[in-house]
């Protein structure tokens, strides 16, 4: 586990992802509050809920994907500096923001615009991330543990922010399609950076997890 | 406590604990937000609400037993995999979805097809849990440390999720049957896996819990 | 810190505290949702709602206290048994009554019945806490670490239940004045049991506070 | 780390911790219930939660900022005693009000007395903050651990609490500019005490970190 130049004044990791860890578990959880049981009996009223709750599944496993690249991330380093604790906080707004989108897409049922949003929000978060992935890259590079996986899941990682900047534009003439883009692009990065972790799976094992 | 072949990425369980323990936390709790104070005065008004109350506690017996099994199962492993991770995000997913069916059930005063859709959710909680478990389960086997009894739990889990269909189809005809039903599930599991234990409660004596 | 017999299966009190955590955080947050902005602008405004933040800050004592009892009892036990989780799953259920009970109470502005079972909700929390403590008193007597404070602690404990009863009583005739004992047994509470730990104060030193 | 004189009975502050961590997690969270969808479609209706959108950034920063403040004071100590534990209760008492008032200045509009209201319930939370340092330095001062950066963050402290005072009583004739005073005093913060650590960041890397 690297840990940087003495020079800088350093954290452990421990509160910040138990803080991220309490905030993500809020956000996941309260957008399930925007389902709102059906007027109507029966069938039909389940009928009836089942756009939201694909949107809201959509929500939920795009935040729950993102968790699971926080988790990897921090995982990669013991200690973090100040830049990393206001990359994390500005990541959270960022992420704080989906449930609000999210019911503004079922509210609003999926117009272009609030499907264009939508995707602006979840671009929004992307963006905050990569910031903190900069961050957290920089501690990497000054204990010398940067890699080449590391390059490659950045690169993936400007990939999907093209394409949830095309899925805003596309939104306009076709909100479907756009919402199939953001589908595609959550699915991809359900495998999110496998090889990554090969490495410290076998330097943590003496430690058991590196914890 | 097992650590799988090298061959596969692992990360240590406390991250996953913590976000599972803040997710069915917020589960928990916020199902209490379906209370509402009733229009009528005084004692009427207690009895007018008591169907919501009795639904709330099945409801929060049911998540909270689920986290105790949560509990036993992850505390067997103390790394997990990726294919981990994304069955424990797919029951958080399910788990978070009985908040929802619970509001159904209340608001639609417990009528047949309202009770069916929530002994489905808890299926479909039931199904997730299951698939975590197989995951944690194959963890177990390259470690070589797979026992009786998890054969025993998983048979329960499956019986289990035969009388969950049959309060599903019973719910048409006889709804509150249907509730006694999951009640009785519900109450099954009060004593999850006691037997399976036993054996590291030994196991973990000198190092104080295996944490 | 005691360490029962063998012949019972025991886990870290780890994920007991951080799940309780969580649920109690939930609990004693959510309450402010029931802060509803008044109409009426200005100093007006305030004055209105100046009841219902007496209740908040009275409901938000109440959990506070109770987190800070329930961190000193836990934190005398390293394992507990499936006892102990069932009596704190059953606290945790009393304790997640109450902002129900407490927007109960501030709906109806603050009438007889609603304060009763006001009263009743915090009698109900107390119960279930001392069936808490006995539990965790079981696995300290096992461990021939039970002490006299603990006793001292167990009368109070007592005694405050008997006061709500009052409380409860009272309200029909008073309310007020069964509010202002709700006050009194919570403020009370505030030095819970300072003595008992003196002890493993000590006790912990060379391991920095037993953790 | 200081552990000051065995007469005082102390804790460890890993659930201190936890539990601030979990609440300050909802209360952050919430406050997202309070954005309404607008009615107004397309992009009439973002510009009309334009203003929300910006308190709910300026709630989330102060409360964020004093997440990272609460995580540097906590981080100096190992253990607690029984002040420490009710002044991080009052305090997140306090910071527990934010998302009710972040929504009252919202519901309101931005008139004079709400703006007034809002920045008063910072400098309520500022001046628990203070008492929770305080009990903190306490701790310190009883092992020689305070320092001279300690005494010029006080300094930072108070004058925040005087810029405070000064919005409010400005918040009556000029509520923006009240408002823009609040954004300061937030923006101020964000670089904390950054000389403070750099100490205990050398003493606690052998440890790394401290924990």
């Amino acid at each position: 586990m690297p840990t940087p130049t003495p020079s800088e004044t350093l954290f452990p990791t421990t509160r910040l992802e138990a803080f991220s860890d309490g905030v993500i578990a809020v956000i996941i959880t309260i957008m399930v509050l925007e389902l709102k049981v059906p007027h109507e009996d029966g069938i039909a009223g389940l009928l009836a809920i089942a756009p939201t709750l694909f949107i809201y599944l959509l929500s939920f496993s795009f935040t729950g994907i993102y968790w699971i690249n926080h988790h990897h991330l921090i995982h990669r380093v013991e200690q973090c500096d100040h830049r990393t604790l206001y990359a994390n906080l500005g990541y959270l707004f960022a992420a704080s923001l989906l449930p609000f989108f999210t019911s503004y897409v079922i509210d609003k049922h999926m117009d272009p615009f609030s499907v264009s949003i939508y995707a602006a929000s979840m671009i929004f978060t992307g963006f905050t991330f990569l910031l903190l992935r900069l961050s957290v890259g920089r501690l990497l590079r000054q204990a010398g543990e940067l890699q080449q996986e590391d390059i490659a899941t950045k690169r993936k990682h400007y990939a999907s922010l093209g394409l949830y900047i095309v899925a805003i534009l596309l939104a306009h003439f076709h909100p479907y399609v756009a919402l199939g883009i953001i589908t595609i692009v959550t699915v991809i990065w359900i495998i999110p950076t496998a090889k990554v972790h090969d490495e410290y799976a076998d330097t943590s094992m003496p430690t058991s997890g590196g914890r």
